[in-house]
């Protein structure tokens, strides 16, 4: 662990499912002498009742008061106005870091509201699930997870330390890219997928939903998330999505086609590629 | 458990992961006195070793010998030839049964070879996953699975009781279908996912591959399946996942449309009712 671990005070803002468990890893690893949360509404009472923060407060600027990291775990929409009310009252030696989706529309908001006050470097742990809200939080989320890392074009060092040692404490695989470039490959693999699933559970009968089984189980699982969280990510990385959807399509026109001329061969070539890559990625660490 | 079990002999023919885990189960629950497998090539020595069966045989004629009982577990290109071989060795009181994923075709080959000669019923367990061969065959691979039956026109009472004890035993719900009905459905829950998930898996470049978390890890896990046993099951069901598949695909034409026009109510409304299906299908009995 850094020299700089456990932090003096560490400030998680928004306590979903993924701020929720940062906060609980933080104190369950003793990463920082004082834990303290930024909450809303109804979940405010739950998370000071889990008792694993020293403050739970509704005021940002009280969250973020001498912490030497925040972590801004909240929808972009609410990034923006979260910044500019804490921009003045963050100590000047502070990193943040978010966990946001998508990361161009974080980063921009990073440039306006900090660069040339306080260092930031854009993070995005690559777990969750389709549950969402403090009550799915739990420490261990992020064990085996990639986090992806999206620093500033000139990054300090010590800033990017701090946050990346954050991801490793909390059991995350490093992989650092630009944002555009974060953007695009997880459009592929998490924005456009989350589609897919979306479409495929509506495109079925209710006659038919009755008989599926574990593979259409896990085919459509991450269809059941937010709603209103993936409308968010979808339309903030759209460009990217349509893109990847393109792709997509242009394969599977390709499958399509095998299917109606019953080329078999055909057909059976691009059944293999897909299973071999298939199973060189469950090789893959995770 | 109905009065013909335990079975005074059962053949299961063909012993890959369906066949081998209904032997399995067979064997632990004691469905029968004498088990009696058709199993080849190099497995065949894997299955003796297992020591859950009576009779291990490259012979499908000695396998079936006075069974009363038989399960075809065999790819849909090899029921016809060995129901061939078999039609005049079975047991005038014997019940056939298979587990082949596409029940038309299958349907044929028992009017074929059996009608007027041995009582049939066809069975889709709606088991397996990625994985295939006797190593992987497990005794629990039914529990909690669906398993459709679908009888022939004017089907023997006895008959169909026989195999529903046999599903119901290893701990399959039970849904009776014609076969041209399962076909239609199933092409929409277990084939149409299988094409889609192998057109993503090949329409995301390596470098964002390496990125996925687990919900790709999900989505895609079916991808990784045989690529021979699902040529055939495509291509034999070919009409129904053709129509299932352009259903799928004015559903995503629908969101990527919201997308490209930036309509964030209709995307969140699309979104919204793919999340509800998919929440309370996860409440369906299973």
């Amino acid at each position: 662990m850094s020299s700089h671990f456990p932090l003096a005070r560490l400030a998680v803002l928004g306590t979903g499912l993924i701020g929720g468990s940062v906060a609980r890893a933080a104190h369950r690893l003793r990463l920082c002498r004082e834990l303290a949360l930024y909450s809303r509404g109804e979940e405010r009472e739950v998370v000071t009742a889990a008792g694993i923060a020293d403050v739970v407060t509704e005021d940002p600027i009280e969250a973020v008061r001498q912490a030497d990291l925040v972590v801004i775990a909240l929808p972009i929409a609410a990034m923006g106005p979260v910044l500019r009310t804490v921009r003045d009252s963050l100590d000047s030696k502070a990193v943040v870091t978010d966990t946001a989706s998508v990361k161009l529309p974080a980063m921009r908001l990073f440039q306006e509201n900090l660069d040339g006050r306080v260092r930031w470097v854009g993070s995005h742990p690559m777990s969750g699930g389709e549950r969402s809200g403090f009550s799915f939080a739990r420490s261990n989320l992020f064990e085996g997870a990639v986090s992806i890392l999206t620093p500033p074009e000139n990054p300090d060092g010590e800033a990017l330390a701090l946050v990346e040692t954050l991801w490793l404490s909390l059991g995350c695989r490093i992989v650092r890219l630009s944002a555009l470039e974060h953007d695009r490959r997880v459009a592929a693999v998490s924005h456009l997928p989350h589609l897919l699933a979306a479409a495929l559970i509506r495109s079925v009968d209710c006659d038919a939903l009755d008989l599926a089984g574990p593979g259409f189980r896990d085919v459509t699982r991450i269809a059941a998330a937010s709603p209103e969280m993936w409308q968010e990510i979808l339309l903030a990385n759209r460009e990217n999505v349509l893109a990847a959807l393109r792709s997509f399509l242009t394969h599977l026109d390709e499958a399509s086609v095998s299917l109606q001329t019953e080329t078999g061969a055909a057909l059976k070539q691009f059944l293999l590629e897909a299973s071999e890559r298939r199973q060189s990625f469950e090789k893959f660490p995770s």
